[in-house]
């Protein structure tokens, strides 16, 4: 029997209010968290390989009836004809209103099932059980599913809580190095929110065979802002726009490249823009830092596109209200601030210095 | 200038809470109960050539920007497809989180277009205009959207409570007299769980040409006993259910016609059959009432299947939960019960003794 440190709690006080469970060995503890007798799991085939036996095995030996659905990885199961794949799997299964979805994945695999949960026979009870750094930083709490029209990502879609999210960080091992990375920039980005203090761990030998109880903490510390901001603002319609910071450029360069740019590289990019923004405003000076990440994240090159090409996907962002262009800047380091008066000329010139800086 | 008579408000404490208008001419009032200046107008063809224009000039003129979109008339609208369109309709006319969906006709606009009101960018606002009795009566309140799957009716969608709901009675003079006695059902319905006293308005003279004071009226009763019932139980845990009397062995009519039998008379033959179980386990014989809604709503020949082909439609009904079927009966007018231990062979006799009243 392996040994089981303490694993970290985070209670995420929406309605209903929910616990994250982050530590080593914790996949071992989902059955005392499910309490519906009739689950779909959902996975994609790559993770399912590695965990789904560990998972079903252990709820149905706790008497539950599991019936499992697998999807190809990656984004392209983000798709309307996935999601009614599962819709329809689910009333093959006979799943009525007392089942439960449960998550098994990246934010793929959790945006995905967590919309056919929130959508069938409107609304099933759901779990998360991320397996990758970045759906364990940025999934785990806000209760935001979505699928991916042709015309731009996580357009349609429901905040949909779960009832309990398991991350379990001996997961991560499995993860491969760029993967870890894109985890690695979303818990940058709450550092500079929130938590500067982490932003210091960011040397050459943070990645997956960082020791467990390292990882652990600094997820838990990382989901414990994204909490924060989250219990105060469930449905995104103030400071719950902070935790953009960074993907107003990102949505664009992802939306450009076909999203071909990994998400975690495209908010490291997005970082540095708007620290160039900043910048420019007299706001904060974090280019320094955001340079930085951008050397510890190692991102494909900036893709080979003009403003013009980026312009009507930044235009298209879901933070804009009323037909305004909104971005997060910094005034300091966790110290936030939106502004609606970036104009296009503005825009286009830290798009230009960030060409210059990163090199291209 | 049409004379305004006062128009019935009843307020539905959900959250956020919203208030229904039922009135004649109080279509006229829709720009003081839309606060947003980007819209989206969803209708059907049919309805769209009477109403759209006045509706859309209304809003115009109060300076909203108004994209139109419509679907062809009838059930096979709530498909995911029309869903999709909708969805990408929006994406093209640019609509984003401050804009909001306004839904013009019957209850299949309305469950559609709330359902992509429900799910483009996580969550738009919406209004229902209902302009059919069965929307008026059924759909105003509960916030229940949906869309249908090959496998049934209903399977996905959302709760999403509408601002406001907005029901003007001079649309029913439009309304085919076999529509209107689907609304009339449903009223009936209400009447038995909550106000019988409605359940004597049904005479041979009760259409669409009733005086429209008449109409608003009992709309607005019929309105206020859902609005209790749904204040008491937004998502449909409890006592929300009784709303389902007459609705097992309608859905399973429905189903197994291919939806040919429509709504209202489905549930005009389930209210009898209910009223039978009910009259056969000795509770209140209610079944010369529902005898005689039977006679008023004049429905289409019960169709022409035999309980095995039912079974399988009434074991998948939403209401049921953890496997056990249920069924809504009456121990009294105004007194419904929630039963689960109806077994196959009460209900095939039941179904058995309703083909043989029904002079099949």
């Amino acid at each position: 029997m392996v040994e089981q440190p303490t694993p970290h709690l985070i209670r995420v006080r929406v309605m209903p209010e929910y616990t994250v469970t982050v530590g080593a060995g914790v996949l071992a503890s989902v059955p005392q968290s499910v309490g519906e007798r009739h689950l779909a799991l959902v996975s994609d085939q790559t993770v399912a390989d590695l965990y789904e036996a560990q998972v079903a095995g252990a709820l149905r030996g706790a008497g539950a009836e599991v019936a499992s659905f697998h999807v190809p990885p990656g984004e392209d199961s983000k798709s309307h004809e996935r999601w009614l794949g599962l819709l329809r799997g689910f009333v093959r299964a006979g799943l009525d209103r007392d089942a439960a979805v449960v998550a098994l994945g990246g934010g793929v695999v959790g945006d995905l099932a967590g919309f056919a949960a929130a959508s069938y026979l409107r609304g099933l009870a759901w779990y998360l059980l991320p397996t990758s750094l970045l759906a364990m930083v940025d999934a785990s709490v806000g209760g935001k599913t979505a699928i991916d029209l042709p015309e731009g990502k996580n357009l349609v879609g429901a905040f949909w809580q779960p009832r309990a999210v398991i991350s379990d960080v001996r997961t991560l091992r499995s993860l491969p190095s760029r993967a870890f990375r894109q985890g690695g920039v979303e818990l940058f980005k709450t550092g500079m929110l929130a938590d500067p203090a982490l932003l210091d761990r960011f040397d050459a030998g943070f990645g997956p065979d960082a020791p467990e109880e390292e990882l652990a903490e600094m997820i838990a510390r990382s989901v414990a802002v994204k909490a924060r901001v989250v219990s105060a603002d469930e449905r995104e319609a103030g400071v719950r726009a902070h935790l953009n910071l960074g993907h107003s450029l990102a949505h664009a360069l992802e939306a450009v490249t076909a999203h071909t740019l990994p998400h975690g590289e495209a908010v490291a990019y997005g970082l540095h823009y708007a620290a160039i923004i900043g910048r420019r405003r007299g706001l904060a000076d974090v280019s320094d830092r955001t340079a930085a990440l951008l050397a510890w994240a190692r991102p494909a090159p900036l893709p080979r596109v003009t403003f013009d090409d980026l312009a009507p996907y930044l235009a298209r962002d879901k933070k804009n209200r009323g037909g305004r262009q909104r971005f997060v800047l910094l005034e300091a380091l966790a110290r936030p601030v939106i502004v609606d008066d970036v104009d296009r000329r503005e825009q286009e010139r830290a798009w230009e210095l960030l060409e210059e800086e990163v090199g291209r």
